[in-house]
């Protein structure tokens, strides 16, 4: 797949220019690098370009040479001229460098359009356009326009933003960061990060993926893909515009508390994706993957010659969620045997101020031999007698044929560049803070765990499937927002418990309810005009007689009467009044992006302001749904707290996973949200109380 | 002050060494980087070191050459006979460089006590034992045996490790920042960092005043020192050992809650410290106050030529707490005039991949005009056509003479190289990540807040001094820890509202005391072997008769000699039940660095697992106090949300302060608590319905 995009024999340059700091002869000079591609500049009005024979269109080239893929420089008008050329000539890849598509406004956007149906029609596999190209260190090419050459290494990137390919491609050459594939993406008119991911899963030379996205192209897609690729290769993701507030409006609790970034956090979660939070981040963490074994558990021993290095780095790991190794006793007794009296034998290890390349040696040996050992950070500072490249030989070594991670922060400027420059020349990443290198090992730490986390299909749910969608499509017919009772019939087809309730249109009707049903009970006021019923006098609790419903039902209506005099009043909805229990809720909200976002909370006030809710794309497996309902900072609270007693987790977990299969099944169901939930104690279910959802009448 | 330890005209080596590598030899090299200096080595054993006369013995030196000060490298042991000779001698200042002190066990301790007791007799102030020394930049002077020489500058620091006094200044000669004093604090036996922030803020060179700190001498002292200095200039700490959970039992709430970090905070907050996390955040910071005039506001514009690097960063403001400034019209009119049309005028403003240095130019002096602009951040990637040292020239100049602060992020590797160098010789910071500059921006936009908050004279609370002595002296002969009614008259002398609530013996007692004090009421059992009542059936709710009374007293009294056959029962205590309220808790936790250690935060279990709560050291002004209710994540849960009443603030604001009174008069109350204390709505003040504290009993 894309082989001879990324490996051609041949490559065209259409748009082909001699002037110096034109885009046609950067891409050209970059091409050049490698001597044993064929290079044909195309141009219409010139012969030879750089000591190259030009041709004036790509139908010109001799049959012979076969051309494995073109690229498009010219201005945007003529690119759809352009690839309608390469398709008739029989070219299958192709890169479009040139801007002014959809990036530009209308006309723009017409054009991309007229770009993808070519590509449709003579089967071309398109990057870009408005992209800065590809570099491939394993074949050699590089066919961009970026000032710098990637280094050889073992991180493909690719990029949604030029700009950020460029910083990245500068900022890795300083450090010595090496790229197996370098893309840039750009509008990702035809191939996107889907496609890459996969290539970049079966590149022999790729062992970690790394990405800058402001968006993907197809979510659902991308979390199936990015699951399985994460299995075997870590993937980590910038993706910016967290702050952007999407223009939708929002009417329920999960479109509130969703923002526009939870999905992002949700489905990068599910896929098994690695968040970064900066362009630092991502280079960082995936210059760890790049040279580091995983680490099988989260304790993390610390060797240092600066003891106050050493706290701010356990600080860091505290703060991290990593733990400081609590050493076996041998470790401590063979660091004894070496170092001086006055240092530190326990985690931080502090090997003293004066301590030569020996003593961090044979740190770093104990250490690395203790079972409760599973990552290692070395701190190296410049003291007086501190031989830098010294030590930095003996811990390249080490960590070259180490079967646990070491990171390193040499610490400081002009005096550790010696050690710095070693390490370097090994392959390893020297962390200009500790800070930075205890993040990647919680990034390594955090591989290891979603490396072995077995997510299980999606739970299978049996349902009336038929008698929902016959719902559905009465109540697309009427309106378009639902709630309260009238809807909770949906909830059965998923074999969701609700709560017993009855609709009466006058007081005797009521009284009549309410003995059918049992007391206690809660009459609630029916009416289209009033949505916050509480404020209206429109609840009653705790009805245990016929009289209560009565005296209720006159006094309801009285107060109601007062505050909204022209109210529209249906009558009265009663239901049994559930007590003992615990309020959640459970909510979806549909993302532009990625489908089905489901939230889960506590109900009542606390949700709204502590924003403790949890996210995940339906469908969810029962794994997703658990850890829905264990991750909230709240779950004590429905786990049982101090001799409470526990709520029925299990009922929550199935009721998550019927509503996940409900909204799967419906996409015409834009929100949806059951609250409250009331969950009773374990072993005792779970019943819906009130429901809400809103259809989108378009579907 | 110290101002001949800084800047001397002579200054005595006690130990100075002929020898390569030692640091007798490295100081004096050292020293002698000032030409103007008089530097008088001393040693026994040798007549003249480096070219200069040495002397055998302090004592020796001739009188007219009056030594400013000693700087001691003599094996600890003989240090407190060299103290003893310079007090004799006269000298008023000494460093010991010296390590064996206290650092390295008994023995260390022991001669510690020994210097400081010398050091008390002559009123010598010394720096160290266990230090690098210290370097003055505007007086020239470097009495320290540091490799690297502090470039000058207006930051001050001191360090608490010497090791990262190393680190910082080879890191900082890398990137180019200066200092006006550097010290090394070591054992910190004499002078310590409240010293060091008085001279600081007298000190003219000094504008911006950083630290690395691993705890403070003087907890109370720090706080009003720091609270007085950071009102003229910014203070930095980063302070080490936030893991570092004390082995001091804990027994209360607040004990738990607070861990040995919450103090810390809490004491930053009051002295108007800013907290680094790391020594990258100190430095960062401490650069942007060292150039920056302050924000007056948190609103920030970004100008950036690519669009993705304005999107993190705008990300990166989001997550800080900054806005993206709304520019006023003509500031969007004015960016259209010259900036191509497909640049972006809103902020972030993208000036585009192939804009040049006057369009940066242009787009930073219209952006500086904008009155809702309170800071900038500048972003440069190295474009193909990316002038990168021309855009540097042009925005140093403008920061050199901006009233507003601008921070540069020029991101890459060695194609931003030369702006770089361009910034560092204007003496402008240039973040090597945006997220560094938003942070730092951050950090300005903080310390001017910090600076225009008022925070007003601990409130002055009327209280029956005496009664409450007399009533902790006799508890205090009694028993060691005391909660519920037997201890409630400590509140009242401190005019806390507390329930009502009497002691009965038996049953006919019992039902005078509910009609005495007026139904309903609760009734709890009073043994001093059981403390969870409601475990053993010792709770009864909502009393509202005497024959509720009597059908409680004796089923409880059947229910607990049930559960607890041999429990000692004296009786049972009766209260006035209390509804309508919400529970909060005020406790305080006695700090080993800060003393009294307030905590508030919502009753119930919210408050342990949620960990949502606030914290002061007392004692407290009333801001302080309104600040500790309202910065809980739970405070609309008080101040009334939903259309639900407000509870009384006001009545917890006073109780704060009334307790922050309590526990300053008292330094004998170890751990206090009321839990819960019941506030009542608005204007209903509040009421405390129990209490505990634990006494020390040494005192």
């Amino acid at each position: 797949m894309l082989e001879k995009m990324f490996n051609p024999d041949s490559v065209a340059v259409i748009g082909a220019s001699r002037t110096e700091g034109k885009v046609g002869r950067a891409v050209l000079e970059n091409l050049m690098q490698n001597s044993e591609l064929t290079i044909i500049p195309i141009n219409p009005n010139v012969d030879e370009i750089l000591g190259l024979p030009c041709y004036h269109n790509i139908l010109e080239v001799p049959p012979e040479t076969k051309v494995d893929l073109a690229i498009i420089v010219v201005p945007a008008k003529f690119v759809p001229g352009s690839i309608d050329e390469c398709g008739r000539a029989g070219v299958g890849n192709v890169i479009v460098i040139s801007a002014g598509f959809k990036e530009a406004g209308i006309e723009g956007a017409r054009l991309e359009r007229e770009c993808i149906a070519l590509c449709e029609k003579y089967g071309i596999k398109l990057i870009g356009p408005n992209c800065l190209g590809i570099i491939d260190t394993a074949s050699g090419l590089n066919a961009s326009f970026a000032a710098n050459m990637a280094y050889e290494g073992n991180i493909a990137m690719m990029s949604q933003s030029g700009a950020i390919c460029t910083v990245t491609l500068d900022w890795a050459e300083r450090i010595g960061v090496g790229f197996s594939k370098f893309i840039s993406l750009g509008n990702k008119a035809v191939l996107a990060e889907n496609d890459f991911l996969q290539l970049f899963e079966q590149d022999p030379s790729t062992a970690v993926i790394a990405a800058y996205l402001e968006g993907v192209k197809d979510g659902p897609e991308f979390i199936k893909i990015a699951e399985r690729v994460s299995r075997s290769k870590p993937v980590v993701i910038v993706k910016s515009g967290r702050t952007s507030v999407g223009s939708k409006a929002v009417s329920s609790h999960t479109g509130t508390l969703a923002g526009s970034d939870a999905a992002y956090n949700a489905a990068f979660k599910q896929g098994g994706v690695l968040r970064a939070d900066s362009l630092e981040e991502m280079l960082d963490y995936s210059r760890a993957f790049s040279v580091c074994p995983l680490p099988e558990g989260r304790n993390i021993a610390i060797i240092t010659n600066a003891g106050g290095l050493g706290i701010l780095t356990a600080d860091a790991c505290y703060n991290s969620g990593l733990s400081i190794a609590s050493f076996e006793e041998k470790t401590v007794e063979r660091l004894r045997e070496k170092l001086p009296p006055a240092a530190n034998f326990y985690d931080p290890v502090d090997v003293l101020g004066d301590a030569g390349a020996d003593l961090y040696e044979h740190a770093l040996d104990v250490v690395l031999d203790d079972i409760n050992v599973n990552g290692i950070i070395v701190l190296v500072s410049p003291q007086s007698m501190t031989d830098v490249p010294g030590i930095a030989e003996k811990v390249a070594a080490k960590i070259k044929d180490s079967k646990k991670p070491i990171l390193c922060n040499f610490a400081g400027g002009s005096r550790i560049a010696a050690g710095e420059e070693i390490l370097n020349k090994y392959g390893i990443p020297n962390y200009s803070s500790s800070e930075r290198a205890v993040a990647s090992m919680n990034a390594l730490c955090n591989y290891y765990t979603i490396r072995n986390h077995k997510r299980g299909a999606p739970a299978e749910i049996k349902a009336d499937k038929e008698y929902a969608q016959s719902f559905i499509d009465s109540a697309s017919k009427n309106k378009r927002r639902m709630h309260g009772l009238e809807s909770m019939d949906i909830l059965k087809a998923y074999d969701i418990p609700v709560v017993d309730a009855r609709i009466a249109k006058n007081l005797p009707d009521a009284v009549k309810a309410a003995e059918d049903m049992g007391y206690p009970i809660v009459m609630k006021i029916l009416s289209p005009d009033i949505s916050h019923k509480s404020d209206v006098g429109g609840i009653r609790l705790n009805l245990k007689h016929a009289d209560d419903v009565e005296r209720a039902y006159n006094s309801m209506m009285s107060d109601v009467r007062h505050y909204m005099p022209d109210a529209a009043i249906t009558g009265v909805q009663l239901q049994k009044m559930i007590s003992g229990g615990k309020e959640v809720i459970i909510g979806m909200d549909r993302d532009p992006q990625f489908g089905p976002l489901l939230m889960f909370g506590l109900g009542g006030t606390y949700v709204e302001f502590l924003k403790d809710v949890s996210f995940a794309v339906a469908p969810i497996a029962e794994a997703e749904a658990k850890h829905m309902v264990s991750s909230i900072k709240t779950y004590p609270l429905i786990a049982g707290v101090r001799g409470e007693a526990a709520s029925d987790i299990d009922s929550i977990v199935r009721t998550l996973l019927k509503v996940s299969q409900l909204v799967t099944d419906f996409p015409e169901i834009l929100e949806f949200e059951i609250n409250p939930l009331m969950v009773m104690p374990e072993g005792q279910g779970c019943v819906a109380m009130d429901i809400r959802f809103t259809l989108n009448l378009n579907e």
